[in-house]
């Protein structure tokens, strides 16, 4: 089984028949950055026409029983996330309605403070605001899945420890091994994987060791690290794949509507465009190799089987949806 | 098996409980007269509020299984539907994400001529429009059904002749037993039943014989004579409660925002409010002297139970939803 936990991409029929050669169960995709809710929704009907178009390639997600069925009949099954809270504005109850559009996962912040929590891009983090209380209680309700992939470092400790149900960072890597700002540092992981939550890799240039020229070997050692560190169970995969998307998105990402002044975030005014993808991870044809890679480093096959997807699988089955008395 | 085809109540726990003493198990509700997409988005978050708030009373309905479910445990399923196509604006995508939101009705035209068919007040009846057509198929594709309650004579029958599945009128009565402009003629009737849609009988009492002095005989005879002539099998009861609504409602159910002028649709500047109901049906508890009316003027209990709710029930398994293979 093989489950993305992160992918952005410039959606075509080639990409959908590339998840299908790279034997791609299923994927969590962005839906919003900056959108408001009805840009949201305009961004959900794209995904239904899609779905429409192509039925025999991709199928929209809702549970772990749509991949059963993905499987069953050679899909990749489409969950939806948000990057930032900002489909659900100011309003507590669109949280339900965006579950009920699919919606599975949806990150507190992006980079910058948001109603919610703090951005790991700000100065000072002043950890879960008033709101975020509320809505972290929300999200438990209905199984909506907490991401602090962009959060700051307190907020996301203290997101996880008043969460009911375990939280994700879904596109990251262990600081120690490259001091990105977007990498995390061992007490987040520490509170992260402790109450069940799970941690995806990331293979975008600016969270990899040496960037482009990461080799496989190092991103695959790192694994094995950090899973001897927190558990295997605790990790997955979460490319950050953002194929064939043009730069202006990657600056639209960082800037949305927020600033009138250019926001480099992880790139520079020297490299402000997305950087080149390590040559082991071009597109999702490529998980074979990060499955031999775990394999070459010593992870057991039982190991790399959970790190490439079952742990997702798990994770989704536990955390979709309201809690199955 | 008690269902009720249209009601737009002021909601309330008094309400809610008085469905359970009535035994109706499921009843469609109007959440979108004159709201656009947010504002109806805003009117399903209160309708989410409830469902937490009176589990043990109400759920959401999206297929006849939850029908099944609500009987099990005693509950009444709620299924959504719009009185106008004012929620999907002028964007076919927004079908199928009003479906995933629960709608599962959705009239083309409420009075007025819109942007999909011509309504029932207006002099002129050119029909389905260029957008209705493509309405129309993509209602059918998603499984949201086509109400024409409110329609014109030809925009209906051109409605059932297009549509791929079959059409309702949720909540009117035969022109021929009270001549009231929202009542259906007979070329109407017999253009929805015979391609296997659903009249449900209403019994607000301006589409009443007589009005609020309607006898509960008159209204059984029509029935039973209705039955004959297109078929039992085909009909229902959809009474058009509008129970605890200011007159302030019924106002904006004719006005909304589509004049500075008073129209009073129904009414007249002498009544410009809700007429009081019929004796024998005040609020969901008097469903049972329907039902012993239906079987005093010598319908069977077969025929009885059909239009009770059975024959709601099948409809709705038929075309809640795409069509399964």
């Amino acid at each position: 089984m093989r489950i993305d936990g992160l992918q952005y991409a410039n959606w075509s029929e080639k990409i959908f028949r590339q998840l299908r050669e790279g034997g791609v169960d299923a994927i969590h995709v962005t839906v919003a950055y900056h959108e408001n809710f009805r840009e949201t929704v305009q961004n959900l009907e794209k995904w239904n026409r899609w779905f429409e178009l192509f039925p025999d390639l991709i199928m929209k997600g809702r549970s772990t029983s749509d991949i059963d069925t993905a499987r069953d009949t050679g899909r990749t099954v489409v969950f939806f996330g948000f990057q930032n809270p900002s489909p659900m504005e100011d309003d507590i109850g669109l949280i339900e309605i965006l579950y009920d559009l699919g919606a599975r996962f949806m990150q507190l912040t992006y980079n910058n403070q948001s109603l919610l929590a703090t951005g790991c891009y700000e100065a000072e983090d002043t950890g879960i605001t008033r709101m975020g209380r509320q809505v972290i209680k929300e999200m438990n309700r209905v199984g909506l899945v907490i991401d602090m992939s962009h959060s700051a470092d307190r907020s996301t400790i203290e997101a996880a420890d008043l969460s009911a149900r375990p939280i994700a960072i879904t596109h990251a890597n262990p600081h120690e091994w490259a001091p990105a700002l977007r990498n995390k540092c061992d007490p987040v992981i520490r509170a992260v994987t402790e109450r069940g939550g799970m941690l995806g890799f990331s293979v975008y240039p600016h969270h990899l060791k040496d960037k482009s020229d990461c080799t496989l070997e190092s991103f695959c050692t790192m694994i094995a690290r950090t899973a001897e560190k927190y558990g295997t169970q605790h990790l997955g995969i979460g490319t950050d794949l953002c194929q064939d998307q043009p730069d202006s998105v990657v600056e639209w990402m960082r800037v949305g509507r927020w600033t009138k002044e250019i926001d480099y975030g992880e790139g520079s005014s020297a490299n402000p465009g997305f950087p080149p993808m390590p040559k082991w991870f071009r597109d999702n044809r490529d998980f074979d190799k990060i499955e031999a890679g775990l394999l070459a480093v010593g992870m057991t096959p039982t190991e790399v089987a959970g790190i490439m997807g079952q742990n997702w699988y798990r994770f989704f089955a536990d955390n979709f949806g309201p809690v199955q008395n």
